[in-house]
């Protein structure tokens, strides 16, 4: 019976935070460590099936990671690169967009549909969620100048059009996004998941935008967990990027939040996808996980 | 960290029980112990956000118990008695009806709004809710006869006209309801508290009622806590009040049971109000908590 | 059949008010002889269901009167005063409470029910209706400083939150309101019922304000009935207080009435409740009844 | 002041008759007298914009009477005639459209907005309204046999297709129907009012048929206004016509009665046009006008 | 087979248009050569249907042309002339609405149902839609000066209350429209059919108004076809009328087409109603047919 | 301007077809010769748009064919057989999984979009849609016994829950589905698209079902194309079997309309894929295409 008790407190201490985010959107980035392990990938999956039964809306947006290499190397397929950048060529595309779209998308769908939550697995391309066009990265020519150059099929997002997402939740579905973008022609474009997921969370409104990473948050130093930064302005940005502390890919992922914020969106979160049931303890706890950014 | 971890497990493995009741009417009879000790009652009403939080209906019937007879004391009414029966003249009814809309009602409300539930306490008379009529009880007189008797303001429920608590429900209100019904020509009749709860029950099609009470539920040997029937099937009914282990008040609680079941009622629950968030545990825990009546 | 065309005409003289007045919102601070009488009391619930029949939603603000002192009387219970102003402590406030929203209230609701009305009775409490805090009198010290004075359980209103009640009007009842506040603890506060009136009346941006009192209107002349000033404008009410025209109880209704205005109410009203159908004949005759305050 | 609580007093009457038939549609058959004389005019349209402000759903279905004639004669076209009976040609049939449905309908559109009512008027070719084919009279031929025999665009309803009656009852409007029935190639034709008006009544399921006519309503004996049968029930129609009661042009009329109630409409009336407000007095008040006939 | 390939051919090639103005409002004034041969009405008729088929929502105001003096003279109605302007009195006005709401406005309802279409014949007088007063023209009087004249019941639109159009476009109606204006006592108005269709343009927001007439369009030289401006600015007409390009009854109709395009409607266009499906052409073909008037 | 005549009188010839399907559900079973020639897929693309624009609902099943084989070559996976059936092992499935759901759907999906209809392409385990099991063909063993035999991850349809198709075809979006079900715990199974295309349209209750084929529809004499049976009754289907004229991949065609049919479905339709066009010919011209196989 003791046992029966505590966790009829637990449940009751959820309740000031599911007051809290009841009918609110949640945009999750989901990649990484979490799509690995059949473990992680399980609480994940219960997480937004809970979120969706206590009233919130998430809407999930994921990457492919090692899938892609994986079919890449089956088939054979070499890269180019420019400059040490893989060019992502038509037939790469293809794969890529049979893994995101076809492989992981659907799985995480299955996976929702088989905890009791109702799923539909979408690419950008459906409804013309995600209009993009063509990314020219700044690449060092010989003479050592930066030059806008075609790295094939790596997409930049021109617009969002977030009909059919507010039509799948209005239905009480979960979307679940492979963030391929269609250009002009209708031609695929692949597109950052971070980005991808930062761009909706501003079409959605959405009052949360959730990052899961491979790391805990951004450290003040590197190699210290204790020197976790639990929150972060947007102003204070610059100077940590100036300090060094923000570097590497940190660094695009905070950028990601700093636009979702000035383009609306309520806080943003950099958590830790390695540990179990990250994303329900960020979003029911007040401690929290990992780094919040805010206005 | 760890607790965090421990808490998001308690949250996962409530997921099955709020995917079970989602969007389903559990009506609860509020009565007893759970209404006298401040920490129960802080906890009843937590109970009953928390289900409306993650999605179920709870419609709340109370009783008034200790309170009507304090106000009847205090201003010194003394009750005339029938062959031991008290009669509820006017004057009482006129006080009854005041503890009960106007006191245990309105407490009621202002606790489940303070823990952030949208509430409405109203009564049988409103939009016509609870039909009523007098109520003859049999009594027996000089001869021994049984004779139907005239007791005063105590009424039988003709008819429920649910579409005042669809209407409130509809708009996200939980509903809580002081037992008192309109006659003919608008007077108020006192309705046992559980009677309503299960009329109500099955007026709403309801998939839960639940009866909370000051024991531990039916016991097979009243000395004995451990022998406590958790589940009852209507036909096991009969057999055991002529067994004399249904006996004494547990036997009009057991027929509103039965009858809320005839009535279209999913489950029905007799449960033990004295323990803090019992309500909690039998609607979130597989175990159960008291006697569980089906069909 | 001569009767008979007289009814008929009769009925369409009616025709230019009822089509003025269709769809329209009008609350009505229902209190003094008309809640004693009982003949009253039947013209007034007739008045108010012939006006929701015709396409007008009226809402109903109560007082309690007599009502509550009889109560206080009957348990003894004596009241504190400071400088004559009584006290309304915890006790009273509790009487009080039972009295409005558990007698007057449901009273009302009943004899809206019979005349085939549907009716919800409610208090300031319920779906937070009526968000209020202590009101402190300035009451003179000693020193004959005007200081403020905690007087107990009286209110001011901080807030109205129409919903439920554009819930109800939605769904065809008429609210009933007993005008009772709730604090920050959910804590009951007595709210004049004259204001009450009038900031819910401008919470619902109603078209009429209706005040039933016990006077024949504004009078120039106190004693002369044939002095009423039927219509009054917002700048004549400092030169009438000036002259002493407008003195005494009177003086807080019209203040009422401005601040209805001055919050967007049409036109407000203050006529006599001791007259049988004053409020159908304000509403559907062009003469009018008492004095109509307008911008 | 005395007429005014009169006025009250009259209102307060008509109460129970505006909460019997709120919601509930009425078809009125206008015509004959009620359509000569001015007063009488405005007092049919006064009646019909009262009953839809108090919530009934009038719908009319007017005739066309002298108009028709009038113009006949005013073109100088000459009728040729059948064994007595009117031949309605194509010529003939293009000017009875346009009385009807160009005159005498947008006449009575005007008076019904002009005292406040939204109406909209139209003709059995609107939407479909009204399907009908050719009727053939039974005609003595020289033989002296009853042979079916083209009298020209005279027709029979086949088919009421209601839906923009519906939608047009929905938005607030009162439908002004011109017996236009228009057959397979839309053809117009000239559909007998009383009929159209029955037809209507039962694809609108209406609750009431009133038949405004030029008689006090069936008299037991013609020359004794006292001799009028209040109520009639369909199965003293066949023994009254045998008596020679029901006689003349009372048989159509009380034949349309008897199948609209088959088809399901609620009540039946035949009723005295010629009496100002005959209308209103007999959905308004008891005692009831002309004859009833019901099942 | 060929020929059906080609068919398809076609259809692909509308595609298009058809996406282009799916959901779009297109007002049609209905008048002159269009109405008088048959196979021109059938032509216009399909078109309009076809419209409506394939998503666009038609509006359809007509004129009444020969049909009205056909009628004056065979009643023998004989007119009045104000210095060459004839007097519309009230037995003409009469005349004049019977022939266009009773005549024309239900043959073309007819032809619209006959082809498939729901379509529903109003006037200006039903739901209120069309508010007029008395046009005064400017006539000479004997000393040479314009003074304003009543010529009778010829109107000017004083207001559009489109509410009735939008009610029977959601119910998918094609509303056909007689050009009658009610004004304030509900007396009839004789409209042109130009002016009331631009009128009810703007008050539907429309995205074209089309004028089919009896000319090419706007002609640079009157005797030579290929002369045409297939397009005009608002800024081009003064200067083209300055000219004389613009001349006659060619006047009215492009100050009607630039008053509606101040008004909001998207494009004008004055077509030739003797081409048969110009209106069709019009919205399905890049040509175009007659002259397009835009901002 | 012939030629503009001409396309006008082709778009009204189309006009009944349109009339007749307008608001009717149209599933196409997509497949074969029309997925591999680019000017095929752009026609049969465009008739799905066109028929989208004039009202019809097209549901979209598709098939993935020689582009399973391509990638399972390219990834080097070698089938194995039992008896000549070739085995989907879990890595196949994969394969065939991203090709269907990641390739084929997106680029119907993103050629759709780009012709102006909107489209979303999802994957029977979207929305729970297509619940599956594992099939067990009939395999002659040794003995020559026909015996339920695992096949691997070839699926038999369960159920089809079709609420998140009536979504999307709410909202305007036109479904593209591949046919991949989902089993107990999610596993993905490939169905034949002919049968899910037929399952489907009995739960969408569909008026047509399309198989796109790559033969002229049923020939009496399989080489000569003249020999087409232009409609087959359900009766006739079991003769022509017998005859041999209904032989080989024929035979699941024709079984699956018929099965169709009993489902409810209004008629099924086996037509030529090589034909452009034939689509829009079968739905919008009377000769018809192919074999329409009817009740």
């Amino acid at each position: 019976m003791n046992s029966a008790l505590e966790k009829a407190g637990i449940l009751v201490e959820a309740l000031p935070y599911i007051k809290k985010f009841a009918g609110k959107t949640v945009v999750i980035k989901y990649g990484g460590a979490a799509m690995l392990n059949d473990d992680l990938k399980e609480a994940v999956i219960q997480d937004i099936v809970l979120m969706k039964y206590v009233g919130i809306n998430p809407v999930i947006v994921h990457g492919g990671g090692p899938e892609i290499n994986s079919l890449l190397k089956r088939v054979g397929l070499e890269s180019t690169f420019i400059q040490g950048l893989r060019v992502t060529d038509e037939a790469t595309m293809e794969l890529v967009e049979m893994v995101l779209a076809g492989k992981v998308n659907k799985e995480i769908v299955a996976r929702l549909q088989r905890q009791g939550g109702k799923a539909v697995g979408i690419s950008g391309k459906d409804g013309g969620l995600i209009k993009a066009k063509k990314r020219f990265e700044l690449v060092k020519n010989e003479a050592g100048d930066r030059i806008p150059t075609d790295i094939g099929y790596v997409g930049d997002v021109v617009k969002i059009q977030p009909d059919l997402l507010f039509g799948l939740i209005d239905q009480g579905y979960i979307p679940v996004i492979a963030p391929i973008g269609a250009g002009e022609t209708g031609e695929a474009y692949n597109i950052n998941a971070d980005t991808a997921a930062g761009e909706i969370a501003q079409a959605l409104e959405a009052d949360k935008l959730v990052l899961l990473t491979d790391v805990e948050g951004i450290l003040r130093d590197r190699n210290n967990p204790d020197s976790l930064i639990s929150s972060l302005q947007i102003n204070q940005v610059e100077p940590l990027m100036e300090e060094g502390i923000l570097s590497g890919g940190m660094i695009p992922k905070v950028r990601c939040c700093v636009e979702a914020l000035q383009g609306g969106v309520g806080t943003t979160h950099i958590i830790d996808g390695r540990l179990p049931h990250s994303l329900l303890l960020e979003v029911f706890t007040d401690q929290g996980i990992g780094t919040m950014v805010v206005k």
